[in-house]
Formats: structure tokens, sequence, C-alpha cells
């Protein structure tokens, strides 16, 4: 029922909340709590391949493992709940720093300083964080300086994110917004005057590459052909510094009938073959405008370092 | 009930043929059965913007005028309704001859001749022809000479004429073929082994930019980024020499309910704007394998030229 890397991970956090809020898990033993918090975590960690393990949460088990072994386990338990609370604050606050750092980076290279026309992909907006966005974001924060002409969204198939989620956001807060076939996309830079593109990122690896949603990775090469910036608009928590390049990011696969068939009708030969990769990895190299982050706008290649 | 731009014309063409055959038009005076003819001709020609028109057909219009004067009529009946016969059996060779120049060249281009693993878009096969196909002809003759390792097609959005129709008639015809999102092709080029990239075409203007199905661009930029040869599959009957470039070229836009309903189910907010182009340019310098038709492989400047 939820979806977009930060938001599975912020609510199953403040499920874990709420769950200790109502007195489950242990009371009174310090090690069956981090036994029963890592568990649940766990189990979150584990839930998507692709995107960083941690991510939004850091490292939960770490933190959970660190309080005073000196507190009493009631206060341990507030701790944790207070501790998931300010994740849910720290993702908004970061997503309006990344808003800002993107919308002047961009309105910097833009002839006249805008207004400009985005194009952008998937959802990265308040359905799939704890509200406002990373690439919607960059996009919230143009179009509330009046620097927004228009922002281009890819159906981003087969789930259709990009017209079922972030034109229904983006029309909800007055945005003007169009959608267009993943296909369309090169033809929307040539024709319709597309100034830059902005993406999220599920992980990025220690070069700067990122593995985002299937189809990134195409927008990125025809994005460098029309000589257009694009950025990877991503909280700095989604930065992997253990993995020396997109390579080495596992790219979750998903079921063929995502493609074959859509609300029970039948879209496709059911029996043939389809190769289904839920996200692919965009060189460094490609992401030509940089990586915005809630701490400003970096090379790929340094992003990790820098942060 | 019909689409693919050279299956239009020749159920048009035959279907005129079926109406003069069961004594349908004028009898006794030529111009009238001119007029007649013309009429039916010029609204099939007017159906859709994109495709040359007559393409597949030539100029019926011209060759209908061109019967001697001095004929009577219903010996001009009876070849109005050969010469539409013989545009099918044109359309059939054609294809086999395309398919059989497209393979031999690619399988040139390969190292170690193969077996190639191919990637295209929409369709372009029996369901779009008279028979064997275009792109899917290539794809067709790779796979009798036993050089096809598989084809990926494109699922063409927004009406998936590679998932529902490319995909049917290659397994019904048991050739490996594995169906991926449009913004999968970059990926698949280098995930998966795809050597070339194999398409149609609506229109070839004279300098060799090619209006295609809607992606065309998109990859023939990605096939240019991976060092994968583009080949655009068509009868010499698709080449317009009266257009000097392919910005002349109209293309056709269609409603934004294709992207926003699929068999009744709405997939996106109705009122969103959608920008829904059925078609695109690819620019002749990108189309780097060559344009393949039956009189052979050129070079997209020169095919105009040179037919």
């Amino acid at each position: 029922q939820v979806r977009g890397a930060p938001a599975i991970a912020l609510l199953g956090c403040l499920s874990l909340a709420v769950e200790l809020a109502g007195g489950a898990g242990p009371s009174d033993d310090l090690g069956a709590l981090e036994e029963f918090v890592g568990q649940k975590l766990g189990f979150l960690l584990s839930a998507r391949p692709t995107a960083i393990p941690g991510g939004s949460i850091g490292d939960p088990r770490g933190e959970v493992g660190g309080w005073e072994r000196s507190q009493v386990v009631p206060g341990i338990r507030l701790s944790i709940i207070e501790y998931i609370e300010g994740l849910l604050e720290k993702d908004r606050r970061d997503n309006r720093n990344i808003g800002a750092h993107g919308a002047s980076d961009i309105l910097g290279r833009v002839p006249g300083g805008g207004p400009v026309t985005l194009l952008t992909h998937c959802n990265t907006g308040t359905l799939a964080t704890a509200g406002y966005g990373t690439a919607l974001g960059v996009v919230r924060a143009l179009h509330q300086r009046g620097s927004l002409s228009r922002v281009f969204c890819t159906e981003t198939r087969p789930y259709n994110q990009g017209s079922r989620l972030s034109a229904l956001e983006l029309r909800h807060d007055g945005v003007p917004v169009t959608i267009i076939a993943d296909s369309a996309a090169a033809a929307a830079m040539r024709e319709r005057g597309v100034q830059a593109v902005v993406v999220g990122a599920d992980r990025v690896a220690a070069n700067g590459d990122v593995a985002n949603k299937i189809g990134t990775f195409q927008l990125a090469v025809a994005a460098r052909h029309m000589g257009i910036p694009f950025y990877v608009a991503a909280p700095s928590s989604t930065c992997d510094p253990t993995l020396a390049s997109g390579r080495l990011i596992p790219i979750e696969e998903r079921p063929g009938t995502e493609l074959t068939q859509l609300g029970g009708i039948l879209l496709a030969d059911p029996d043939v073959d389809v190769w289904n990769p839920a996200f692919d990895v965009t060189p460094h190299e490609l992401i030509t405008g940089g990586i915005i982050t809630e701490w400003g706008v970096f090379a790929p290649s340094e992003v990790c370092r820098a942060l």
C-alpha cells in the first residue's frame, strides 16, 4: 500500500513507533528490546534490494545499540520513538533544502534566469517521501519562486507513477504539468523546450553512479544528446560509500505481469517472455547537472567524499 | 480496425477492388470512374497525416488517369482491380527482399557473423503490412537463417503495438522474443547484449530523416550512445523526395485519453494535460546502420537519390 523508498522506510519506522507506544516488545530487558527492534527494522531493510539499506533511517540497529546501557529500558523505548519522529521531520526539512539548492542551481544555468521547463520521471514527491519531495521538491521550489514554466512527467511504465501520482499531486498544488509517454521524452526535449531533467535516486555509489527507476539511464543519454543538464535529487543518506561503482548495486527484477496485465485486463500474450528490471544505473558522467542534496549540489564523482 | 501504414493502404485499396468487382461505381463513363476512384483513394490518403501520401499504393490517382483513354470502361475497371491485387503481392515480395538485404547487412557487421540479438519498436510485421513485415521481416529473415538469438520488443506506449502485436506474431512463428518497457531499451542494449536496432518508417525525407512511431528518435540516440547500429527498414515507396528535411513532415498528435485511459480503466487524472504525438523524426545522422529497402541498404542521405 506504500511506495517510494523514503515513504516505505518512514512508514515502516513510524509503524514500529506506534507499536512501541502501544506497549509492544520487551519492557525490562535491553538485549531483548534491541533484538525486537532489530528484527522489525531488518525486515524493513530487506524489502527492496536496490534502495540503499537504511537510507532515510540511517542504520537504526546501530542507533538502537548506541543508547547508553545505563538508561532504563522504558526511557530507551521513548528515545526510539522520538528518534523515529525526528526522521519524519528531518526528511521534510531535507527535501525543502534539496528544493532550494536545486532551484537555485538550475536558475543559475538557464539563460535569463528562467522561468524554466523541466522534465521528471517516476514519482518523487509527497506521495514518495515524508512530504514536499526530492526531484518534485525542486519542481515545487521553482514553482513557488514563480520560475517554472511547465514540468513534463513521463508516464513511467510499467507502474505509471508519473501519470498516476506525479501529475495528480502537481495539479493539486496548481503546478503546470503535462504527461507524456516514456518514449516521448527525447521528442519533448527537442520540440517542447525542456531545459533540464531532474530525477530522484534509490542509491548513489561512491563514484557517483546512480540507481533509479528504469528509464533514468535512457533519459540521461537523451539529455546529453540534447545538451540539457541532467540532475539527480536525493538526500545525502542515499549515498552508499561502500559500493565503489553503480555496477555493484543489485537491481530488482519484477514480475512480467506488470507489463502484460493492468487492472485485470490482459495487455499481451500472458505466456510471452518479459524482462522487467525496476531500476537501472546511470553512469556518473551522464549526470551533467549534478547531484542535489540537502547540503548543496555536488559533482557526481565528488558527492560521497564531500558528504 | 486496421493499423500500420501499409496495411491501412492495402486494405483500403482491396476494399475498393471488392466494391468495383461487386459492380459499384460508374460502368460507362471514364471521367466518372476516375472521379469515383479518386474520391475513394483521396479519403484513404488523408487518413493519417504522417505516413507518406500514397506510400505502398504509389499515386493511384495518377495510375487511374494513366490508363489508355481508348480502353473500354469495363476493361479499365478490371485493370484497376488487377493493379490493386498486384500491390498486395508487391508488398509481400518487397518485404521479403527487405528482410534478405537487412539480414545480410546486419550479419556482415556483427563480429563472428551472428547469431545476433536485436531490438525493435512498435509493430511492422504481418499485422502491419501485406505479410512478412519490414523491420520484423528482417527479424524473420535472420530467424529463418538460424542467425537470431533473440529480439527485444518495446511495449510501444500508448497503443502497445510491441507487446500486443509484435510479441504475439513472433511467438506464433517460434521466434525468441522478449518484451520490455519502452524505458528499458537503453538498459537492454547495455545489459542484455542488443547488437542492432531495426525499426520501420512512416515517411523518409529527401535528406534521409525518418518519421516513425514516437520513441524512435530516443532509441536512435540510445543506440548511438551504446555504439550499436540503428537501421530503418521500409519499402522504397516510403521515401518522399518532395520534402527536403524531416522537419517538414507533419506529425499527427492524438488524444490524451490514449495515455489516461485503457479499456475503460482510468490511468490518470482525466483532466491532466497530455502531449501525445504519435510519431517523431529521427535525424539521418543517427541512422548509423542505414535504410533497408527492397533494393538494398542505403546511407540515409543517399537513399532518395539512389532510389
